[in-house]
């Protein structure tokens, strides 16, 4: 079996994760948690929270996964996050019509990028038969299919909402009111981890490309003038960095320190860099395999026109690349839409070091005589002269006091008048009616749209490829022994308490230790099922990094065996130092420092 | 103010929760967690998770919050889960038909239970008018309207999904695989945290009516006859009891030990009782006033058909009583239904005490005989004969042998002849071409259909109760003080680090308290705004439990002062006791016992 059947095989058995509503036929693209898969992801979560989180000093928030049209319309999800489908005319199943190109065309690696019309053309050229059926798929459309989930809220449809595809909006809707907690200062970062939906054509490949999955996001708000990166914390973490210059020529993997890719330039923004610094450890901890692992550049063409620099990081399962992260410099983006579209301000206000004075023209138009001048139309003309005002004040100036400045193309004057349009006509009126005047005011800031910083984690793709870097097998008394050499913080299960026997009140005793070790805190199993070689192997398939036994050396002189998973090695421990002890193996140290 | 909007006033304020996408003018039935009520509502969860799942010892899973129709019309929601809707004919606003008709007659309360129909001439009975423009409502129709939010799954529409209205049924669909992690053996219990969603017609009060919340539901798999709960663990708990008696008569809260309420039979299934009285300290531990608190029984009328018993927990908030959770015995049914409507078997195999000898009658017809006299229908004929010889094997059997027995009625015979119905048609052969015959056989057990008891948890009802409970004022130096004296393991912040003064290198010590106390594993908030006064108002109004102070004591015998929250007391401890000293705090030591 390859390495991800194995995976699967184990996930079902052994509850780690499986396909949902399987009494129901399966719904492709949803995947259940089991009780162990479910423990995993949460140790998962947690380290992203204590790190991410806790320690870097940033907010968390919970917002609903409900949203209405209007966020995505600024957002830009409803216009655009589109893939191109294709539909059979034959048995009316639907396909990715990109990767329908992939698959049949040698050299082509990246179809989304290609506009519709020509992936039609390819699928035709090169006689595409559909997956599902056979029939040729050479006259049919390619069309756009838009992948968020749409609902309605509330009764009928006046109100479409959609399942967010991505936990940021929920933190960029509500910055008006995160600044506030941030007491309007910057920099701050806001994070959330929770469900995000993507309502994929052909999901595929077990966890990577689903339905539903769980993101872990964090929106770090920066002014792009002022706030630098702390580097320091991270400019000796060494990085495998996949540069774009490298994909497109020759070159591989480059090992880089977070100073030396900031100081060659190979990441392009600071930000990123001390994102990706911050992140090596993170993966370490849940377990990641570094050498299945790295960071990719995006190539200028899947760059976001808005994007400064964008990196993603991949592990390696099965043989292919799997983004697991995407960190991003935004720009102000995203803010800026949501100010545009929505009502409110999203900008902080950023103080000068010193006041400034600056002069500004105001007017303060005569309605007396705009009033009879120009009838219904005064209104929208007293507007416009200030709008003019603000835009161009030379409109305003005499042709003495503008002689030294170049004439705006754009503004029609006349001498002492000047000329405004509403509605395309035009209204001419004599400077000394509109009140022109230029004013000079010390201000002590302005507002500011922050830039944004995004490290953005696929949670299901990460505790996925953590179970395939730590599936192993070696052999144990001659026989295999398949093992999964979770790191002991990330494993379901902290310790497993196994009595020798079921008998002699081997099994009260076991109890007890058991009960000791969970009002410690530690998540414990209990397990007297079959013999004890079997019961190791049980705890070694899940990745239980510890097994307790009690046995008759336990009742008369308060001593357990410890034995460590990944080495089999055992050693006795006094009963009244076990909790301390393993939550010190839990901690990194090995079972002789004991 | 009251109670109800100064909570709203302060969770907005300091970030507990406020109404989402204001920036878009709202979206009713939704909120935010902010920074301080995310951290709350995650330590509910995590104390729910620590009693009901690692203490009790269930399993807990993560199933997709979409889930395909045909597991909705097996657990009927799609037929039952409606609302009455009426819609206004002027200003077009929607509205709860029986909450109109609550408002408007004086002595109806459910109306909920009415018929449409009913409710519809209640409406033009009492001249109800629209809550929003004041058009009469009397000619409009009242319907049902579903309130799960449905959506479609990959391209098209052949696929309808619907966002769960509860966890539970992620558990139930997955029955069949869940019961192998048990080893087949009842009882057991899987949980489930996490979203659920209900399109409701008029959201409202808060997060008390919200169109997405979080339950923490356990679905505990009991086998009837032979699983009793461990009622001894909690004989003793005192509940607060409003059952189905009381209400109907005039009786009122009267106080039962959980045994007492089980032997006088006023919870009437043991199952409920024992949940009632584990979740009485888990209501203590996350701050519900057990003043403000009360167990009810279902009404006759409000039971499902199939629930033998339910009660509910409720606290009161703002004057209301609210449902916080749902204790309810379920029998079979949910599992019985997704048998039904699944391709799957929903049981559990239950191992005799003794293996049993039975009859066993079965059929192996004479096809050479069938196929020439019955044609096409032989095969049909052999299978009405296998059926009937399960279902009345004296229908095969001869008039001597049965002489002592009833006629079976709707078995057609004729001496030793015998008769089948197939597709309306009768079909009558001799005994012997049947191949009748009666084998003893020896079966070790059956499968059985468990039952589910559910305790279902609205976890935002629960975070609102517990703010509402712990809002309090007193008076400090002659100046009224808010603060919410959340117990300490519930406070988002376990402790505030203060500097007296941000010079002098206070700044720099207190920063190093904070980092130390935070590698202890606390959640920590650091604070050097304003004057100290008012940095302790901040931290009492969002419930951190203890602020230390840095002052210049500190610097010189590296003691620093800690302050109580609910009682401003304040106690001089050292430095290198503060990480343990805290710990001890939040578990519930006193000041002086430091």
């Amino acid at each position: 079996m390859t390495e991800l059947a194995d995976l699967s095989e184990l996930a079902r058995r052994r509850g780690f994760f499986f396909a949902s509503n399987e009494a129901y036929g399966g719904t492709a693209g949803f995947y259940t948690f089991g009780p162990e898969g479910a423990a995993l992801k949460r140790n998962v979560e947690e380290a992203w929270r204590d790190h991410f989180i806790r320690e870097l000093g940033h907010m968390e928030l919970e917002a609903p996964t409900v949203m209405p049209e209007p966020v995505f319309e600024a957002s830009g999800h409803l216009d655009t996050f589109d893939d191109m489908i294709l539909e059979c005319g034959d048995c009316g199943a639907t396909h990715r019509a990109d990767h329908l190109v992939e698959d049949a065309v040698a050299d082509i690696e990246d179809a989304e990028a290609l506009p519709p019309e020509r992936v039609a053309d390819l699928v035709a050229e090169h006689d595409v038969a559909c997956p599902s059926c056979g029939a040729p798929l050479a006259d049919r459309p390619v069309d756009e299919f838009n992948l968020m989930f749409g609902t309605n809220i509330g009764p009928g449809s006046a109100s479409p909402g959609y399942l967010r595809p991505e936990t940021a909006q929920g933190i960029f809707v509500e910055f008006p009111r995160l600044k506030e907690y941030a007491r309007n200062q910057l920099p701050f970062g806001v994070a959330q981890i929770g469900r995000a939906y993507r309502n994929e054509i052909s999901p595929r490949r077990a966890l990577v490309r689903v339905r539903e999955l769980t993101q872990a996001e964090l929106e770090h708000f920066v002014d792009p003038e002022r706030d630098d990166p702390p580097l320091e914390r991270v400019a000796d973490v060494e990085l495998p960095l996949y540069s774009a210059a490298a994909q497109q020529g020759d070159g591989g993997l480059e090992t880089y320190t977070v100073r030396k890719a900031v100081d060659e330039g190979v990441v392009g923004s600071e930000w990123v860099a001390y994102y990706l610094g911050e992140s090596m450890s993170f993966y370490e901890r849940i377990g990641v395999d570094t050498d299945r692992f790295r960071y990719r550049q995006h190539l200028p063409g899947e760059l976001s026109h808005y994007a400064a620099d964008c990196w993603d990081a991949e592990t390696e399962v099965g043989g292919d690349w799997v983004e697991v992260t995407g960190f991003a410099y935004r720009s102000d983006y995203d803010l800026r839409k949501h100010a545009e579209y929505s009502e409110e301000e999203f900008t902080v206000f950023r103080q000068y070091d010193e006041p400034k004075t600056v002069e500004r023209a105001t007017v303060d138009p005569d309605m007396s005589y705009l009033g009879p001048t120009f009838g219904e139309a005064a209104g929208d003309v007293a507007d416009a002269l200030e709008a003019l005002a603000r835009r161009d004040r030379s409109a305003f100036e005499s042709e003495a006091q503008r002689v030294s400045e170049e004439t705006s193309g754009d503004t029609p004057r006349d001498g002492d008048a000047v000329t405004v349009e509403v509605d395309d006509e035009s209204y001419t009126l004599p400077v000394e009616k509109t009140g022109f005047a230029v004013e000079e005011r010390t201000e002590s800031g302005e507002h500011i749209t922050p830039h944004v910083v995004e490290p953005s984690f696929g949670v299901d793709r990460l505790v996925y490829s953590v179970l395939v870097h730590r599936m192993e097998t070696d052999e144990v008394d001659g026989e295999e022994r398949s093992f999964l050499a979770l790191p002991a913080g990330m494993a379901p299960t902290s310790v497993a308490v196994v009595p020798l026997m079921t008998k002699d009140g081997l099994d009260d005793r076991a109890h007890e230790v058991a009960e000791e070790l969970r009002a410690a805190g530690l998540e414990v199993a209990y397990d007297d099922t079959g013999n004890i070689g079997r019961r190791y192997r049980r705890q070694d398939e899940v990745g239980t990094p510890y097994c307790v036994t009690v046995d008759y050396d336990t009742l008369e002189e308060d001593t357990v065996t410890v034995r460590e998973r990944d080495s089999t090695d055992q050693e006795r421990i006094a009963v009244d130092e076990l909790p301390s002890a393993v939550r010190r193996l839990a901690a990194g140290a090995t079972l002789s420092e004991l």
